[in-house]
């Protein structure tokens, strides 16, 4: 399987492409994650993100366990074309494996000298429950 | 130079981590790119992005050539600590080297059978009047 559109994409070294993906709706980065070529077709054909695990080696298609899909709204690519944006409707509000609205929840604060990471966006659904 | 909260990143097998730029006042997704320590360190340290260019493979001051400088008003550390979102003020609105807003202007249209990617947005400002 190879459409033409796909070969526009400049995969990297690993056959992947950096992939964010931003809520249509508030325009909030909600992930980032990867795709190779299988990955971003399925996307393209089901309408909901299909990442590639760099972990696990396997396709996942996201909220496969914890229900929490991402229905593709939009699909772009950037300037050198090694970057892809998705514009997402996140089902249940919660993209991040901590229960979270964004994975981006942890701030820089202080400077160079005193710098530290806080965590600073709510927990909207425990992950233990979300993982049965 | 080494900070502890630098240590918290997650940096990957070349030392890198992978950056998104974000317009603070928009949301919009402006721009993709890399940093490595230093880089980081300095864009905490000037409150303006300094990213690592892997071409050119140096420390590259976003904004050096163009003037379009990114000012960082927030910086942002995913769960798994290996993607760094900035939120920024793009000076002159342009971060893409096409003279667009926003280097994802290339959208998919069409399905997996007949996709292709699309310019939707406008070119703002010439870039041979950018890059003199």
């Amino acid at each position: 399987m190879s459409y033409k559109w796909l070969n526009k994409v400049c995969w990297d070294e690993y056959g992947l492409v950096p992939v964010i993906a931003q809520e249509a709706s508030t325009n909030e980065v909600l992930m980032f994650a990867w795709m190779n070529r299988d990955a971003l077709t399925k996307t393209v054909e089901l309408g909901e993100a299909v990442y590639w695990s760099r972990s696990r080696k396997k396709l996942w298609h996201k909220g496969e366990e914890s229900g929490h899909i991402q229905k593709v709204l939009e699909i772009r690519l950037d300037c050198d074309e090694d970057v892809v944006l998705l514009k997402i409707e996140q089902i249940d509000g919660i993209a991040c494996h901590t229960g979270r609205h964004s994975c981006f929840f942890q701030k820089f604060e202080g400077d160079a000298n005193a710098g530290e990471w806080q965590a600073v966006d709510p927990v909207l659904k425990d992950p233990e429950s979300i993982y049965k």
